[in-house]
């Protein structure tokens, strides 16, 4: 019943991430129903989008694309970030999460893969070889392993851990446990079992 | 920390219905991290939406745009549906609804905008006049009245009843009762009144 260019917008907008049919079609009548410029304007930058962004050459967060020289992004080029300290994520999302939370004023490196035997990711999929060569640039002297806490990110960093060990690198891990506000009655074992493990003195400092 | 060209898509995109921050952020990871040709595709056909997509001269569905003579919706022009039909709904997202059900076999009218003394839309701001003239090209015989069940839907329903009253003409109104699942015990009251004075007898023919 929809005109066709509608219903083309509709099944593409349905390929994002959680849109199902009937999402799509509300943002696709919000587009001509009273969406202003919004439909033209998010169509010049989606199409300018391809071309301008790329991932760094250092760490494989997103950049802007340069013409002439390597693709840095802002965090590769701040030099008053601390150069010693390389926080490892699986993607770029992840990296964002940590950035919100403004803790880590370190420089970071995406895997952009997990291991993943079930998926045939062994330990060759992993940028290893990169990964240490970032670390000699940096002259990193502390790296944080924030793979996420599932059984692939356990299995990465565990790899990674046993990979980099070297007697002028500290590996660490990012702690598991309950999470801010979280409920100790509704809290599942395993992450109630590393919680406890994880316990750390009161009079340590943070 | 993301590229300009990200962040204003990801303004864009959280102006759409229901999309915050994190969504439209979510949206525009997806485009640059594993989109394909999305961005590209959905970009091309966005800019050509807003030329592309008008209202129907005689309903007010979405209609293609014609370069030549009135634009006119793939249901108006749909001589296999029942003339003498007319259902009156409030938003084209109303029409698409009732049209999934396969249901309403006739013609539509949209209002594109409800009674709303609160928000200073009174009779003057309804189509009236449209209305009167659809129903007099159509010959319709029915009006089905399928604004919404809440307080403006009904003041429209009852405002265009009262309106319309004509020997010629019948007007009614959708059922309001219990969702079909919907428990008794969860129901709430107006609804629970609404489907007891709404009741039909189990012989009268559905």
């Amino acid at each position: 019943m929809l005109p066709d260019r509608l219903s083309r917008v509709i099944t593409l907008l349905s390929r994002l991430p959680g849109v199902g049919e009937k999402t799509a079609q509300r943002y696709a009548l919000h587009f001509v129903t009273r969406g202003d410029e919004l439909a033209s304007e998010l169509g010049r930058e989606l199409l300018a989008l391809t071309d301008s962004i790329r991932t760094c050459d250092r760490c494989g967060n997103l950049a802007e694309h340069q013409a002439l020289g390597p693709t840095i992004c802002r965090i590769c080029r701040d030099s008053r970030r601390d150069q010693n300290l390389l926080c490892v994520v699986a993607k770029v999302q992840d990296l964002l999460a940590i950035e919100r939370s403004s803790v880590m004023r370190g420089q970071y490196f995406v895997l952009g893969q997990l291991l993943s035997p079930l998926e045939g990711a062994g330990p060759e999929s992993l940028p290893l070889e990169r990964l240490r060569q970032r670390i000699q640039e940096l002259g990193a002297r502390e790296i944080i392993i924030a793979t996420p806490s599932s059984v692939e990110g356990e299995a990465t960093a565990l790899y990674l851990a046993q990979e980099l060990a070297s007697a002028q690198l500290t590996v660490s891990r990012i702690a598991s446990g309950i999470p801010h506000g979280g409920d100790l009655e509704y809290t599942d074992q395993i992450t109630l079992g590393r919680a406890i493990a994880g316990r750390r003195m009161l009079d340590e400092p943070r």
